[in-house]
């Protein structure tokens, strides 16, 4: 049997720090001593209240939270936002601004326009195959909120700074690159981050909701589709995922203790985009599809001279132990994603092998 | 460090096979030869199409679902369930007919009056503290849908038979009973569990829907409230909870592979039930809370001669080695839940406990 880790390049599903993986595997038959496995434990027990108080409380000293903002858990993943958001604060013909920069923020306008609300898609970079973010974008001062996708993991792109949004409240898709920088929250009404790229495992979305945005939310919905529900009971109106949250607990505290806070993982982020950047740039045998000042930090989007050679490009890479590098079926290609738990290591291994590569074939 | 497991009867989540948690230890850094972990792996990968499609073929296999019943894969548990059922079936001024047999059927009657649906509760059993099941009530041939609840957690009670409905689907909340014995599943238009009962941990609820239910699933509902949008994408429209699943299918191949399949699960379980019940029946110290021909095999409740008692022994329960006897916190007393994974030794090590327990206090 092959017992030997892969280099994960993976869009999400994505790697996981090996310290979090190990630890949950250390302790998977006798959870902190309970006697039972963490999926086995009443989550109305002390066990997991200190499991799901620890990842709330770690979560808002690392993005610098205030008492004004709550951290909840909600199963759906972040597709689940996409309704979520317009039931909860477009009511009675109130509408709200959309920036189109890609599939997840076209499927996020889908939703809201589905259930009848009046979004406006205010700009897009559709023009160009979303192959940019915006800029110089006018919001409608009678809109509810400001929606944007902070990372789009397909195209490869990512907002370096925050539009101006003349203080409409921003809502926005975190789900490819939250904690992967610090972040001046203050802007913010709602961010939203499918735990399985940055954060997690599958099946939970974390949610940061101002005040202001709770005291919105109408009565006439149902329970498990209001953040209210989720605010008012430490996201656990009804049995939590907690393995999910057991696990982000982890990658919380990995990201406080091991790697020391957002500004260093925001170092070692720009190092390693730079790295694969800079390999891309040294010659034309490789090609950033995304704009050169809208490349994401998360996922590093490229081809090759012809789709011939980013199969054996792709294939040649399984064979040398790196994952997930073809691209979003939707646009083929060549991806690497390298969320916060991908190594300097692994990405210098990938530089050496993408060398190879084109010295082989170029 | 204490290493030992204990004697799980919590109500959910709750105890899971020992072989299987064994197994997602073993294979945690590295999944079937991978290279990663279970909660690293694309949901887009061969690894998880594996994982995915064998739950289902063993889901299928043990309940004998011909081609007309789909199984579903949801995130939101049980709850979510209560608003996407009348969301899917209930249009146009339809309605639909309610049991109420405890605290979740009440709330499933509720998530359906906040949507503004139409529902009857046709039966109740509400006037004896839902310590019974009803019988032999009629429902309207007008309606949708006869919605009940299998077994009733917090009150320790479970439908023998199922009741005849003059031909209206059955849906049921299975949370705490599916798997637990044989199925006559052509009643059922649609079947329920959140998972961290009796087949996995919690963070997914299986969904058991067959064609004609999904035939009325309207349009204009967002796409993750759709039964069709599950169905059509097998459970895989966003990124499902892949390391629920996963646990899910290791729990179907251990009751077809180990256990035998649900005759063989059912004979267990009733031998579980009746040691407990022979030990409540066989003095006055102990009393079980349900009508005798209403007694779940699943959740046996059951009261101590005062509270102080019920103190007393869930803590010296809890000190030999048991954990999970306390009551649910609405209704207190004593409660173990012997779920499928529970095993026969545990429970002949709780009757023990209890006989030596009520010699000492009674």
């Amino acid at each position: 049997m092959k017992t030997d880790r892969i280099y994960n390049f993976n869009a999400g599903p994505a790697a996981l720090p090996l310290s979090v993986l190990e630890e949950i595997k250390d302790s998977f038959l006798n959870f902190n001593e309970s006697g039972m496995s963490i999926v086995e434990i009443s989550h109305r027990s002390k066990w997991f209240d200190n499991v799901i108080n620890d990842a709330v409380e770690r979560t808002k000293r690392l993005l610098n939270l205030d008492e004004k903002y709550h951290v909840l858990f909600i199963q759906g993943g972040a597709s689940m936002q996409f309704c979520m958001i317009p039931m909860n604060f477009l009511q009675d013909g109130k509408t709200a601004d959309y920036v189109n920069t890609g599939t997840w923020s076209t499927k996020a306008v889908k939703e809201a326009q589905i259930l009848g609300k009046q979004v406006k898609v205010v700009a897009s970079s559709e023009d160009k195959g979303f192959s940019y973010i915006p800029q110089g974008i006018k919001f409608n001062n009678d809109a509810v909120y400001a929606h944007i996708t902070s990372n789009n993991t397909i195209k490869g792109t990512q907002w370096k700074t925050f539009p101006d949004t003349n203080g409409l409240p921003i809502i926005s898709d975190m789900s490819s690159d939250i904690m992967c920088r610090p972040l001046d929250v203050e802007k913010f009404g709602l961010i939203y981050a499918g735990a399985q790229k940055n954060i997690g495992p599958a099946g939970l979305c974390m949610v940061i909701i101002r005040d202001d945005m709770l005291s919105m939310v109408p009565d006439g919905l149902p329970s498990m589709l209001k953040y209210t529900t989720y605010a008012s009971k430490n996201s656990m109106y009804n049995t939590p995922p907690c393995f999910a949250i057991y696990t982000v607990q982890l990658v919380m505290k990995w990201l406080e203790e091991t790697i020391g806070g957002l500004e260093k993982m925001e170092e070692i982020n720009i190092r390693k985009a730079q790295l694969l950047y800079n390999s891309l740039d040294s010659g034309g045998f490789y090609k950033g599809t995304a704009a050169t000042d809208s490349r994401s930090i998360m996922n590093v989007t490229f081809r090759l001279p012809d789709e011939d050679l980013e199969k054996r490009f792709i294939q040649e890479a399984i064979e040398n132990g790196f994952g997930g590098l073809k691209g979003h079926r939707s646009v083929g290609g060549c991806r690497a994603s390298i969320y916060n738990a991908t190594s300097i290591e692994a990405v210098e291994a990938l530089v050496d092998f993408m060398k190879t590569f084109e010295q082989k074939n170029g």
